[in-house]
C-alpha cells in the first residue's frame, strides 16, 4: 500500500507541470475522461457491485446503499458532468485586476492554481469524478480521499480517468486516490501541509469537526445546513406552502433542505393549520413551540435542541415569531451560515432580513433547494462552503483557484 | 482582568449592529480617531516611554524599541493613516456578481463584512491603528492581540480612539485588545471559533508556526519572506546592480526585502565581482557557491541553510546557476511563496518565470521591496498573505471582506 506521505508528494510533484497546462488540453483530457467512463462502463459496475454486496452485509443504511450504488445512467451522468466541466470557461490566466502605479511599475492580479487540492468524501463515487473534472480544469492536482466502503468502485473510476488524461497529456500522477483509508490516516492526511494547498471535507459534522480540530492544511467547512424559513405576515400563503413543502420534502437527506420554519404571529392561525395538514400528507413529523402545538395538534414539543437540529430527515420544527426582528434574532441564534429564507412580500422586511441574517445564501420567496452548483448554472460543485473565508456557498472553478500579481518594471528601487 | 473569551464574545456581540453601519459614519469615526489621536499626543507619548523604559531595562534589541517607540511625528503618521483609509472607496455592499437563472431566480453576490478579526503582533503599536482602521472602515469587529511589551501604548491609544469611534456612533465593544498578553493566551485566542471569523498571525516564523499547528479559526499566514532575485544573461547590469543593492539594503528587517540573489553563469564573470564591491561598500556579507566564491574573495562558503534563510538582515546569499530553468527550480525548493524577481530583457526568459514562479508576486526588472500595500496603492495593509486561500499578498480592505448571495424570487420550487 502506498502512503499518504507519498501518494501527497507525488501529487505535488506534478502540480508546477500541471499548472501551465492549456486550456485545450486539459478539455481534450476531460471529454477523453468522460468516453472511458462510459466504454468501462461494465468493469466499473462490476467493481461497483462488490461495494454494494460488503456494504449490504456490513449493515450500511439504504441510504448509503442507494449512494453507493452505480448504474448505467448514474455512470452517463458523471460523463456528462465532466463534458459539462469541459465546456466551462477555464478560469486560470484571467486577469482579475491590474493598474499602473506613479511609479510606472505595471502591476496586474491573474488566476492561477491553488496547487494540490485535497478532498475528503463520503462513499459516493459520482465526487470522485466531480472532483478529478473541476480539478483537472482549474490545473490543480488532486489527492482523493474517499470511503473505505467505496474504494473498489473509486480505484476503477480512478484507472480508468487516469489513463485517459495521461493518454491526453495530463501528467499521471496528478489523480491520486488514497490507498489507506484508515480512520486514522484523514488525521495524517490534513497535515500534509508541505504537499497539500487546500483540504475540503465533505460529509458530517464530525468530519467537519475532526478536520477544523486537527488540519494545519487550510481548509474549506461545507455543508452543515440548519436553514431557515421565515413566513412573514405579508407572505403569499399558498406560495410559503409550496416552497416550504418543496424545501423539507423534496430531498430531505441535504444540506440546503429546510430544518426550521419560523411563522410570523399574525399569519398563524390561518397559515399554521394548512401547513400542518400538508406536512401530514407527505408524512412529514413536526416539533413546534406552544402556540404551533395549538394550531397544529399532532406537533410535538420542541426543545431547544430542535431549534439546532439538522434533522435531514422528514422532520421539520416550527416557531411562532413575534416579527421578523425576532426571526432574525432566532437565525441568529441556531443558523449555521448555510441558507436562510424569507416570504414576504414587504420591502422593508425583506430588506431588513436579507442585510441582517448572516448566511451564505439568503433568499427570497424561493426554496432554500436552489443554493446549489448546479443551480447557480456553475455547471458541477465541489461542496457548498459556510465558512467565510476564500469560498461561500456553492464551490465552483473559481474557488479552486487562487491569484498572482505580475508586476513589469524597468529599473524601479524604492526610495 | 478581563478574559480572552469574554473580549472576543463582546466583540462578536457587537458584530453584526457594526456591520450595517452606514459608510457615512465609519468615515466619520476615521477621522475623528485621528483627530483623537493628535489630541492625546502627550498621553500617548507618556505611556509608550513607560513602555520603551521597561524594555530597554529587559535587555530587548535597539531594532525592536525603534519599532516600539513614538514620537510626534509618528503619532502624526498613525493619524495620516486613519485619514488615508476613511478616503478610501467602502467594499461593504458592492455587488461583485449577479445574474438571471432561465427559471427568474434573480442571483447577486455582495461584499459583506467578514465579522470578527483577530490578530496578533509584536511591539508596533502603529499596527494597532493599522489595523483598527482597516477593519472598521469594513465594517469588522477587532480584536487586538498585542505584545505584552507595548501593552500600555496599545492602551491608551485604544482608550483613546474607542471613545472617538463610539461617539460617532461605532459599538464600543467592536475595538477590543486584549488584556490577557501572557503566551498562552494566544493559544486560547486561536481557538475563539465560536466569536472569530479570522485570525492574522504578524510576525516571526515561530509565531505563525504556532498558529498554524492550533488554529481553529481560519488564520492567514503572513510575512515569512525568503525572495530571490534572479539576474538573467540578458540583463541590463547597471539596473541590476541598483535594484539589488535596494532590495537587500533599503530595509533589511523585512519581508520583502532580498535574500539570495541568482546570477545566471553567462554574467557571472562580469556582474560578481562588481555586486561584490558594492554589497562590501554597504556592509553586506556575502555566503556564497563556489563560483561566486571565485568571483567575490570575500564571500563566504554558502550552506544549504543559506538557501533557505530570511537573513532580514545585511547578509545575502549569492548562487550561480546555469539557466533560467535552474533559476525557477532553486525557488521552487526554498521559496516562501512571496515576492520572486527576475532582471532579464529576453521576452521568453521573463514569460517562462512569470508563469513557473509560484509565488504572491512575481516582479520583473523592479525591486522586491515594493510588493508593500502603501506601494500598491491599496492605503494600509493588515500584512502580506504568502498563502493560497483567501489573499494572497498584500492584504487591504477587500481581503477583510466575504460575499453573500442574495437570491429573489416570485415562489420558484425545485423540481
Amino acid at each position: 500500500m502506498k502512503s499518504i506521505q507519498d501518494q501527497c508528494r507525488a501529487a505535488a510533484e506534478s502540480a508546477p507541470d500541471l499548472a501551465v497546462i492549456s486550456t485545450g488540453i486539459k478539455n481534450n483530457a476531460l471529454l477523453a475522461m468522460a468516453d472511458a467512463l462510459v466504454q468501462n462502463e461494465q468493469r466499473i459496475l462490476t467493481e461497483n457491485e462488490k461495494d454494494v454486496a460488503e456494504g449490504i452485509s456490513a449493515g450500511l443504511s439504504a441510504a448509503l446503499i442507494d449512494r453507493l450504488r452505480l448504474t448505467p445512467e448514474r455512470i452517463m451522468g458523471m460523463a456528462e458532468g465532466l463534458r459539462v466541466i469541459a465546456d466551462l470557461r477555464d478560469p486560470i490566466g484571467e486577469i482579475t485586476d491590474g493598474w499602473v502605479r506613479p511609479n510606472g511599475l505595471q502591476i496586474s492580479r491573474q488566476r492561477v492554481p491553488l496547487g494540490v487540492v485535497g478532498i475528503i468524501y463520503e462513499a459516493r463515487p459520482n465526487v470522485t469524478v466531480d472532483a478529478i473534472g473541476l480539478c483537472i480544469k482549474t490545473g490543480n492536482a488532486v489527492v482523493l480521499r474517499g470511503s473505505s466502503s467505496a474504494y473498489r468502485s473509486n480505484r476503477v473510476i480512478t484507472e480508468v480517468v487516469v489513463a485517459a488524461a495521461a493518454e491526453a497529456g495530463i501528467p499521471a500522477n496528478a489523480i491520486q486516490l488514497l490507498e489507506d483509508t484508515s480512520r486514522d490516516g484523514v488525521l495524517v492526511f490534513v497535515r500534509m501541509k508541505r504537499y497539500l494547498n487546500l483540504v475540503i471535507p465533505r460529509g458530517g459534522a464530525s468530519l467537519i469537526q475532526n478536520v477544523v480540530e486537527n488540519a494545519t492544511v487550510p481548509s474549506i467547512e461545507t455543508g452543515v445546513g440548519n436553514c431557515h424559513i421565515f413566513v412573514d405576515q405579508s407572505a403569499d400563503l399558498d406560495q410559503a406552502l409550496s416552497i416550504i413543502l418543496n424545501a423539507k420534502v423534496q430531498r430531505p437527506s441535504v444540506c440546503n433542505a429546510c430544518e426550521t420554519v419560523l411563522v410570523h404571529e399574525t399569519v398563524s392561525k390561518s397559515f399554521l393549520p394548512r401547513l400542518g395538514e400538508a406536512l401530514r400528507e407527505s408524512s412529514v413529523l413536526v416539533r413546534g413551540c406552544r402556540v404551533t402545538q395549538d394550531h397544529i395538534p399532532f406537533a410535538e414539543a420542541a426543545t431547544e435542541d430542535d431549534w439546532a437540529s439538522e434533522y435531514l430527515d422528514l422532520t421539520l420544527a416550527v416557531k411562532v415569531v413575534s416579527s421578523v426582528e425576532d426571526a432574525v434574532a432566532h437565525i441568529r441564534q441556531f443558523g449555521t451560515l448555510h441558507s436562510e429564507a424569507i416570504l414576504s412580500n414587504d420591502f422593508e422586511s425583506i430588506r431588513y432580513f436579507t442585510s441582517r441574517v448572516d448566511a451564505a445564501a439568503v433568499l427570497v420567496n424561493a426554496s432554500t433547494r436552489f443554493v446549489d452548483g448546479g443551480e447557480f448554472g456553475f455547471g458541477a460543485e465541489m461542496g457548498i462552503s459556510t465558512q467565510k473565508l476564500h469560498a461561500r456557498g456553492p464551490m465552483g472553478l473559481t474557488e479552486l483557484t487562487t491569484t498572482k500579481y505580475v508586476i513589469l518594471g524597468n529599473g524601479q528601487i524604492r526610495s
